[in-house]
């Protein structure tokens, strides 16, 4: 089988993950690479890590340049995606890395976004309950966006499995790669190397509602999230931090339980052992997932952690993995669970 | 007025930073430094960033180095403050920068410490209720943890106010140099940089009991207190998220108002504009504390941020804050609010 | 004494680094504050750790604002310092931080900056041979690079000596502040943590005619330099790695001899005890100068390792040490040497 | 085929990234795994981001464990390798990522180490002049020091095509990797983090002998080398500086003559396009070699800057890739030339 894939967005950090990924999958050949800005010039001075494709030039994300594809990605700026979707027909598969298609609610998109919604496309976490199916030969993809992926992975087995109240309080460090490759004063190097700062508080993080989407689905029932994200001094990676109300009768045993069961079969999340935590080191440049669990009988509450790649596993290794089903191919095809570590 | 300071435990980083900071308190000259297994040494090749102290030779630390001085700050590891204070005689202001006298439980203590309770000293945060009135000409002075700083500090105002619901959740980020100076795999360069990750997760660090000692003091009833801390890739600095649901009727306008009114009149505590969030690349180096507020009203819940630096408002300059309390000094001589940035 | 000073770029790394040390300056009282696309914004959103000015005004960068001044810093981009020192009178002291005033020959400036040639000021490296008394009393004082600063300190007294041949060879590391605060893609702390970059090479910084310069008039002949800078995954200082070819009849004790007289007066530059060597975290924050020397006899050549930082003395902390010489104070009034560290 | 590799040391940084890089290599099925003071333990709590090997569990480094395999890597302390490589027979190639088997001159080793020579084997940097023919079908293989890997690729084409004064000057930062995972004070995060230092100035570092004979081989002639490592804040990655007066007649066109031409067929090394510099971020994790060159006329110079990164091409992916050789696989089996980036 040979997949040949455009990337609309080359130049950017998801992009890059993107290509680099795609360049060690089996069945991939890459195919057409696109930007905006940065049409014309190679990737070799965009990207100087993807040395094998040095010398392709970026062409302008048009309809003409992405057809012809089996696969096209998309990593555009939000709100983008949808013109350009409409004009590659219904047997591409399409795969979204941007936030246009990822939630269900009209509402909840245009009070986040301020646009109208574009609409609702599958979404791209197998590890949620019926995720994968939901995948399977399907021509459109919404790839999660990084903090949901790592919030949900790491709440959703105790919201399913009704031990936790449904009030989840989330506090998120993440690497500066999250926020994009855009050159803003509050993220030269000077300002972010030793520092800790939040943004978003008090539920305005775009992230919020998706996060909502998925753990109320889990729950059964409306699920509230408290979502405070911080800026790390690190390029990558994210290390969630996500806390319930425990349920009565749950104890560390029935929690511990709840998760390995959960994540069993999974070939990309590892429930550490215990004592061990989760480390964005231990994930880095990976589509690994780690996930602990802890039960705190004095606060009543149950607390997981989990850490992936913002990138990789946030963005697009997860995207791969989805395409992956999608196409009927091995879901772990061209994906590594192992870190570059240290 | 000549305050003559000893330091015991000079060779670490709190000890270290309290020496920094005496060196440019205009009232304080520097008497013994003392160490154990760093006696002989000469302070220059352990900190060589105190450049006009280079020369001094570390004493060990016993009741005779110390005698003699009018202040003796102990930077000593947990449990061994309370022999050496027991010879310095009750003339004698001593400070001490380790947990032994901070607790007023004896049970917490055991529990946490696993050892004899060995009593409980005057607190040394000034901006708690009543904290102030506590430490005027003690000569006993017990400094806060680092985390208990920031915690106490985000988080007392809600609930003297009665604003909060007893139950605080709180993720708090750590710079390095807040789990010390000793050697230990974990702590290596190579495998700080770029990585996130928690420790003490579910109620075992042993700043917890602090922090509800302090919480429940200002609510006047117990709170509980669910605290998660995580190392972050920056030397220094401690960024703290808290939150707790809110009580009916609280919004954005009276949750500002109560927190403009608990930092009216600090010297050290600046309720930044709103907007501007606290950071700890901000506060590099000074004894400022940085807060803001945000009221979530979809998770019903507030949220109040804190930024410090571990080793000055969280260690050593809280310490000479209260030691300019209790000597009746200016509370602000020697401290500065500027921190070293970018 | 009261000095009245005014800051014209106040904005920058560059100027918010000398507001830092103003603040600290016992003589000096602070005056007007002016930016270019800042002016009209608080100082409180541009530099959040300057607190204690945190609600001081920018005003544009006029000679009204700046009148009525005894100093007028002036951190602007290069080439813009001619036009505003023109407008402020010969009384003012005059405080050049940017390159206008540093180099003697016309024909360099014009070679290294595409511009026409403003002039040369008194020039504020005071331990340079003769820079005191170059400074005495004087109304303009341009202040030195910060690689030349580094860079000048480590080799003049071989040089002066007649140790060395007169080809330099220097590589020396910079932290990201070097490269200022304008938001470029490759200073995102992306793109810099983790990473280490030469620029300039084969002799294209703007520095190397400044270090010629230096180190030529203390050889009392032409010294060629081979100099690479390297951008460094840290926010300030400078190492500067130096060497030349010894001449004959050096040995490592005649090396020392030769930097321990050098230096023997100096309150800012540290020849540091043999084995020890400079770190720019030791250095953080301050005015000091590390430097170490080491005689490589299989190699033939003699080695100078000199550590600051960037901002400190290699900018703000050399103007205020430059200011104090001229204005007749104390030459460390108002600096340390103390850094912050870890 | 099937190549069963054991890895002795697989606790450290060099096994670590070994194990990782040999679970992506097609031929290889990992044996034995072993380790001295971590004997017994799982590889999951000492190299959690090698998840797939999680469980397996360390065993003592005897010839027992290691016998059976078709290669053994041995990561061990300098001064180890020889007596485990003596009992594991003449058939099974062993591939020696300690420094023993380096040198060829045993008074350098003796000078450099203090303990007597083990003896000389394959050297393997198959780049170097004869480098891969000195490689195939060999049962032992030295892997080359990780500065020397970068500084000899640097240099050695100057010196074969007679370009380049002896005397290289050469100043090189490296990540903290480097330096090992054994706990010690001056490599713990709060004091790498925002620093720059050097170490082994002067000529003491013992990856100096090993240039020399490297570069004097490509010279025809003794080069004498001036080297000067620095520690650098970041994980991983070396970038060299290197130097050397230009022999008459050099040109910028004739120096990047000779160095395309060197790297004209080379798999990894990469020189880079006019304008743009080797950076370290951009071989991490890879294999790739960056290289730039520059002609600086006024100091009469070449200057060579290589970036490479230490623990892959520096150690294990060089080691690999000698493997590959000896046992007459495609050179470039199992690595590749993309980084991780960002």
């Amino acid at each position: 089988m040979v997949v040949r894939a455009a990337v609309a967005g080359a130049s950017g950090y998801a992009g890059g993950e993107l290509l680099r990924l795609l360049s060690a999958h089996p069945e991939v050949e890459i195919g057409a690479l696109t930007g905006h800005s940065n049409a014309g010039q190679t990737l070799g001075s965009l990207q100087p890590h993807l040395r094998p494709l040095a010398d392709r030039v970026l062409e302008p994300t048009t309809a003409e340049a992405l057809a012809g594809h089996d696969v096209v990605f998309l990593a555009l700026p939000h709100g983008q995606s949808a013109a350009v979707a409409e004009q590659l027909g219904d047997e591409v598969l399409v795969v979204d890395m941007g936030a246009d298609f990822r939630l269900k609610d009209a509402g909840d998109w245009e009070t986040f976004y301020g646009s109208p919604h574009a609409g609702t496309w599958p979404y791209g976490l197998p590890e949620l309950p019926g995720g994968r199916a939901a995948l399977a030969g399907v021509k459109r993809i919404a790839v999660p966006g990084c903090y949901p992926t790592a919030v949900s992975l790491a709440l959703f087995p105790a919201y399913e499995a009704g031990i936790a109240e449904p009030e989840a309080v989330i506090v998120a460090a993440s690497g500066t790669s999250g926020a994009g490759k855009a050159a803003k004063p509050h993220l030269l190097g000077s300002e972010v190397m030793g520092n800790m700062t939040p943004y978003g508080v008090g539920g305005g993080h775009r992230h919020t509602p998706e996060m909502i989407q998925n753990l109320s689905a889990a729950a059964g029932q409306p699920v509230t999230v408290s979502f405070t994200p911080t800026l790390a001094p690190m390029p990558r990676g994210i290390l969630a931090t996500c806390s319930a109300k425990a349920r009565p009768g749950v104890s560390a045993e029935s929690l511990r339980a709840v998760y390995g069961k959960a994540f069993a079969d999974e070939p990309f999340v590892d429930l550490l052992p215990e004592g061990q935590w989760p480390a964005t080191a231990a994930v880095y440049g990976s589509n690994a997932v780690q996930i602990q669990v802890a039960h705190d009988p004095a606060a009543g509450r149950i607390v997981v952690v989990c850490a992936i790649d913002n990138l990789a596993k946030g963005t697009a290794g997860g995207a791969l993995q989805s395409m992956n089903i999608a196409l009927g191919l091995p879901e772990d095809t061209g994906l590594s669970t192992i870190g570059v570590a240290p």
